[in-house]
């Protein structure tokens, strides 16, 4: 198995907050994380992509796309952004690591299969003591 | 001369904009960094402490107490807060990296002092690529 | 697969030798990691927990719970330690890195379990240059 | 499972191209590095060898050996060298980081065989942003 | 005394040598950093920035700006060519560090001028073991 | 100004007492660093020598000759050490960074002024969140 990695980076606010609990309720579980006027992070992507060489590029994948993909389709409309407020594929959800992480892989799996090679696992760093791994619905 | 150095990090929201300027004026001058919902970084606050080696410890200064004081004065303040809207000492002031960390430097100056040591500069990272360095008003 | 990734930090002594090898034996294996008077590391913990997104906090694991139960159970006993002379769990061992990474495992794995989640890795660093990962004892 | 992990690093020029391709059909699959004159990268070369605990070193394999022989076959004709000129195992090769990854592997599987443990992955950076990971024919 | 940072990369090949000396003379003072057909480095460049705070937008100097310039007279020129034979303003000098680093002070001090701010230094990074500052002629 | 700087690193154990406190006065003034056993660090150590290009050689100083150098002086006497125990140089003194940083500037000074240039400053980093910086007994 081989794989390729890009690292995108994106700077964005948001908090950690269910509207149907009280605030006590929201800062017991979620701590400072539910401050009200927000926070913010600079988050780093790792995007993993399995596959073959291609035999005339000794590629896996053109990087070139896959960079230009993740900007269209992930950093632009994250980086310096709300995520509760401003991301239409965040709505109603939470917006933990976890749940972002996993709303990423369903944006971006379909393109990438498009491409002749396969999404194999995310890495969404919020800080350089934590980060979420994704492998995939199957994995 | 002589220096120790201490690094702390904080998670802020805010945004770049001025309230007497139109929508346009604020995107033609700060770019992303207007946009309306706030985002937000991880930043990183190295302050550098100027001073003799003390006999009896071999310290210019004790780092516990500096690394408390920070943590009361600055972080506690900063932390997973929004710079615009939680946080007394910027008030009225733009929230970028430069008048932050020139404020950082008004409050804590005095507290090194009183521990017989001297602030040399402070260096505040808001992103692996921006940063400013401040060496206090006199240097 | 999703998993959430937890860093810590502890600072120790360590060597490595035998007590019933002479001298010359541990140093032809070991070199001059069995120097006789110590040495040590900054050493970086990172603990990946793997299990499902709970719907109502978006989280896999608590991260405020995971941190003070890894500052008790592992930071505490280790952190300004000797790890051949201060650390129960080590008593009799080899101080080697792949030794206390099983050790670590076999300490938080059952906690974590009692979380509604599960230990997946651990990566222990002992600098920046060599790092032991262990997948638990039936992977 | 276990794994340990050795860093190493060298510095090196490459481009991509294909000398059965024109010049403009080079520019447009591989851009900027097919230009004519080289360029070049830090490369970091991190080597995951898998095996038991030997009962009496408490190592999985000896890192000295390791990274002896990691500077003989791989560092040694890698550093400061064109990776397209110089390498004998390279010649005639797409020099993607994709390929010099599996070519690396075929040196080094069976020597680590031979020190009772095994080769497990590599993962090859060319910058902070891109990187490779590979994990055998059989995986 | 106020200062911003700007980081910028660049990925370029290179070698020591002097047409006027020997192989045998080039070697004995340039090491491997002489071979014949080039290695390379992930150049890392650090422009700092002195200033007062302009009180519109609260910044030394309009980063924006700042990247753009850097981007279009030191990162283009630079970025995947070889420094020996693609520069035309390395032509006929030392490829070493200094040089670099001398140079690219004197391609941009005077357009920082223009924007009201003060070129600081720069700092030049060719690997994470070695790197370069200067701080300009009068320094 | 220009400057080059060299990183090498150390791995040490050592603790912060003084024989004639007692352990609760030791403990009180100096926390867990004063722990029996030692602790120990990966120790980061930046040396940066000031002077003007040579034109022969582009360069301010040989860094081959600087680290040769730097490893039998400085490294090999520190690296895999008990700093209080095991080091001529440090033997009756307290062992902070602070006080080792001095005292490593006292060795090398002179053997680099004797290459045509002058020891600028040196950096020592104990953890990634502590470091101190000498710029000299004049400076």
């Amino acid at each position: 198995m081989l794989t390729l990695t890009r690292r995108e980076r994106f700077n964005a606010a948001h908090k950690l907050y269910r509207e149907d609990w009280t605030d006590e309720k929201n800062k017991e579980v979620f701590g400072k994380c539910a401050n009200k006027n927000w926070h913010g992070h600079n988050y780093e992507l790792f995007v993993t992509v399995k596959g073959d060489i291609k035999p005339d590029t000794g590629f896996i994948i053109d990087l070139k796309w896959l960079s230009a993909m993740l900007q269209e389709k992930i950093i632009e409309p994250l980086d310096h952004r709300n995520l509760n407020l401003d991301v239409p594929f965040l709505k109603g959800k939470m917006c933990s690591t976890e749940v972002l992480t996993v709303e990423i892989w369903n944006i971006i799996a379909e393109d990438i299969e498009g491409q002749g090679a396969e999404l194999h696992s995310l890495k969404l760093m919020e800080t350089e003591n934590n980060f979420v791994e994704y492998y995939g619905p199957n994995a």
